[in-house]
């Protein structure tokens, strides 16, 4: 299966070693606004930087994989939809609901498949917990709590264009809180700027609390923040009626050191790229099975559009201080 | 100093060891509408059952120690008051927030010490949270989750009387989010019925989340249930600018069973007399420690009417589906 | 039942406070050849300092518990014996071996109970071990690691008339040992003098590794150091046919704090009155069961001999630099 | 730096995907007496399955990797010199200390890069406790403890032809210690079959306890087993003068499981390959950074000696029933 990669940043990489890891797929193509990045991955790879369309005419390429900046994606799925290619892409579809709502009847049609980049629902212990809470080991489901802390704030020039913390940072939780417990019908979203007060100067928070009501009175509730001094920490814990499941993080080493100041543990994980290394591989996998074996994509462009419709509701829960139902937000799909 | 005890149940039996193992407090007489309870507490400890009033008018007893059902709090701190004792009071004051504030009223004159019995600040895990905050070790707090399950409900009959969840099983939360970020500005609360239907149609629930807003940005949210099959669940993580505070359960045993089928540990200790033995034990000498010494009491009439105001707040956003501002329940204090 | 203890010292203390907590037990009365301790301890539970005479020919007093130093323990046992007291001793029976088969033969005909002190039996811990063990949970024991490190070394005095490390410190591995695996054929020591060059002036070691080779092909080790920085480590892990068993620490409290410089957590409590306190309760609780309900005695005088008999083949061993038979240790029993 | 793996079973595989993974390094050759196995794995990888000949004639071949059947080592590391090859080399060198001795000497003037494989000193965890010990962090090292358990025994036919536990399995773990504490002055090694009669049939152990004494006092065990049931056992616990360093298993994941069953979490990852994969790559690029950039060789063939010469100590040791010195097994050399 050949595989054409747009976007040479460092997402793109993660996913360039991926592609080579899979040994049913070959990257053979990189394209790239930035012709630098796009060369030297190319180099890298022995393979070719080309253009966008010398990519989507090549019908020897059988995939693409759209990991560029977030305000392409929409565009590049349409055009891939169009070239007939497989197609898997980085979340989130577009910053804007009613894109993603139109890309998605663009894509009702394409007989390939389209997968949307959530990665961490790959991640082996969030997986364990999905599969634990399918298979009933802890009866039914009844609280969720998600907790997602970045190490660091990134510069205040990437929040002004990242849609704000919900669309962009907490979306991935609103996929976890929707890949276990499905979709809510309320979402009440509180938020601060307590970490760096020029995100609150460009409109946003740091620091958000939201909580999730599903229908037949389920709970969610998902913590973010911009910083974490310790590193990034990434947990979900779920009580049902028969127990608990919790997934803790990744730490870097397996090290106690006991002395008179203490037990001192490893770290978790620096960041994404550490902690969700092997969720990107597995992720890939998963996509190649779909497009080789036929295999369902685990991960649809529905998924991609329901997050995006929690990240909304949440918006309008903070601004307005009230919940918001979900009804109102998908009125006019 | 000699003491009295208000409650021969539970509760009251397990003060009456700590009574016992402070040197410097002795129990002197019992007290209880069942006097089979209250004589055979007695014995066991070789002092008196005597009447209420008996025990208000007897000068030789320093301090009264009220154990009782709720609905009796009120009007035995207020005849406590009146006494010149020193009074140790169960939490709540009273259901009633307007008979609460009353109560503070009234007790704001007394000169001899007046403790509530919050008993999860004297928990040697969460005193440490507190204590690790105060010193800075994790920088200025930002984020507090309070997780609180009981391992199964009461009965139906007791939840009918208990003023429901909020103020029932919560308030102990609200303690802890009071100890340690002080009063918030905002209460949401959210909450279902999962656990036992006839909770629900009792008009109460057994599950539920609330979310704490504080006017510099800060934010706590409390989750609980009335069920958690492993057992008490009591922890409390707090994320600060610096780093992040996490008091975890006390396990029954350290043995770790390593097999085929999985790495097996002991469950949390199971409910509250397992898991607050020493914390009883810890509060009781604070207690003895105002009488005595007079120190500060570590567990104000005033720390009882937030508790209480904010159970009151949470009622009324969880009926009312919308935040609600703490000012607007203060109003007439 | 009424208890006369003969040593007001550290562990007398400890012992009182467990006679006063078990409602079937009463003290009576306390004996020390410090005068001002036994005045204290008497005074502090309103009981009677007397001489070791005027207890022992007390016929109201059912029971002595001999806490004092090792040196006097061979002689009371025998008075107790004699005076036909029930007998709780704390371990050993006496330093030398021959001393305490003999004390094994004056106390066989003996018709009350008689008990060692061997309080790790009774660790809650320890005893999850035992029971997991003993039913199979891990199959058929195969490989035993006892670790055994005190916080500090003791003054060098002290030392001088501990009889040894293996004798003293190590006594209680050896019951461990004794109380998982039973009595091994052979044992061999190793040890060094590494925490202060003062012990092994005295002639002892600070530092050792012995292994217990059993008939059957099990193996065992115990790990002891004096020094600890972190505090009192005391943990026992026991591989099995089907499975491992590890009873860890018990630590100070739950709070773990994560920051830049790692993830830390309590260390373990800090050393045996702080660890053990639960199993010094629960062990005198199981000496009164023997006395008032007739049930086994779950660490017997033969237990104490042989502890003391593998502290013996381990000092022949370390001096000899060969493993020692415990046939040859034995002899002449 | 091209590269050509003697050796396609399961270890070559492993150091195949190593050799592709560092970008320095690329496979050329592959060869293996199983001719089937070098053109599978040869196929794999798009490169040519050779004879031995025809990969250490090649001057275009700068580094020899050494991955196939233990009786093979010695004389590859004596062809592979002749060839004026860089070479890395699974342990052992050979099961006989004296043809290892033997190597030694013809490799002592080999002017390039030769590397023994024991892989654990790259592992994170243990290379961890490595840094920490050398970085002072808890001052001088005293007792060391390694336990190592497989999960399940090997075919007797391999252990027949295996060299026995000890320099089969034990060579590791004797490396570990070497690592860690340096060269011992005497061995004392303990050895049941407990878990394969067959394997007692065929005269080794497969449950074995080891002592090692230092010139200097300190200590050191090992523990191994053939068996865990819970899975590969691979701990190293280091007690120094001012505190503890605990190198843990590696977990499969991090979901933990609170039922009333108990709290369970994952089993160790399950083998070597899982375990060390890391490792394996970390230590390939340390042999190409001794390559490439002239970075000292972090195991070398004095190592590959060194544990050999302690695993033939404990075999003379546990027949004999008697301590070892090192001195007397190193005569000759």
């Amino acid at each position: 299966m050949k595989v054409a990669l747009f976007g040479a940043g460092r997402i793109g990489k993660v996913h360039a070693a991926s592609i080579k890891m899979d040994p049913r797929s070959e990257l053979v193509a990189v394209t790239d606004v930035m012709s630098d990045a796009a060369e030297a991955l190319a180099r890298e790879h022995g393979i070719e930087a080309r253009s966008p369309d010398a990519i989507l005419s090549d019908a020897s390429i059988d995939a693409i994989l759209i990991a560029s900046s977030t305000n392409t994606h929409a565009d590049l799925i349409e055009a891939g939809v169009k070239a007939g290619k497989a197609i898997f892409c980085e979340k989130p579809i577009d910053l804007d609901l009613a894109r993603a709502l139109e890309i998605r009847k663009i894509a009702a049609g394409h007989n390939k498949p389209m997968m949307m980049g959530f990665n961490r629902r790959f991640d082996p212990n969030f997986a364990a917990v999905k599969t634990a809470l399918d298979a009933g080991e802890v009866g039914k489901g009844e609280l969720l709590a998600v907790t997602s802390y970045d190490p660091a704030p990134p510069p205040v020039s990437y929040i002004k264009v990242s849609g704000g913390l919900y669309r962009d940072m907490m979306i991935h939780d609103f996929d976890m809180c929707a890949f276990l417990f499905g979709m809510p019908a309320q979402v009440m979203a509180h938020g601060s700027c307590l970490v760096d007060p020029e995100i609150g100067v460009a409109g946003d928070v740091d620091t958000a609390i939201v909580v999730l009501t599903y229908a037949d009175g389920r709970l969610a509730t998902i913590r973010n923040s911009r910083r974490a001094p310790y590193g990034y920490d990434q947990r979900v814990e779920l009580l049902g009626s028969e127990g608990m499941l919790a997934a803790e993080n990744e730490i870097e080493n397996t090290l106690v050191k006991s002395t008179s100041a203490g037990v001192v543990s490893a770290k978790p994980v620096y960041f994404f790229l550490e902690r969700y290394m092997r969720a990107y591989a597995i992720e890939w996998s998963a996509f190649v099975d779909a497009c080789v074996d036929g295999k369902n994509v685990p991960a649809t462009i529905q998924d991609g559009v329901n997050a995006l419709a929690l990240a909304e509701a949440a918006n309008r829960s903070r601004v307005e201080g009230r919940p918001v139902e979900l009804n109102s937000i998908m009125t006019g799909n």
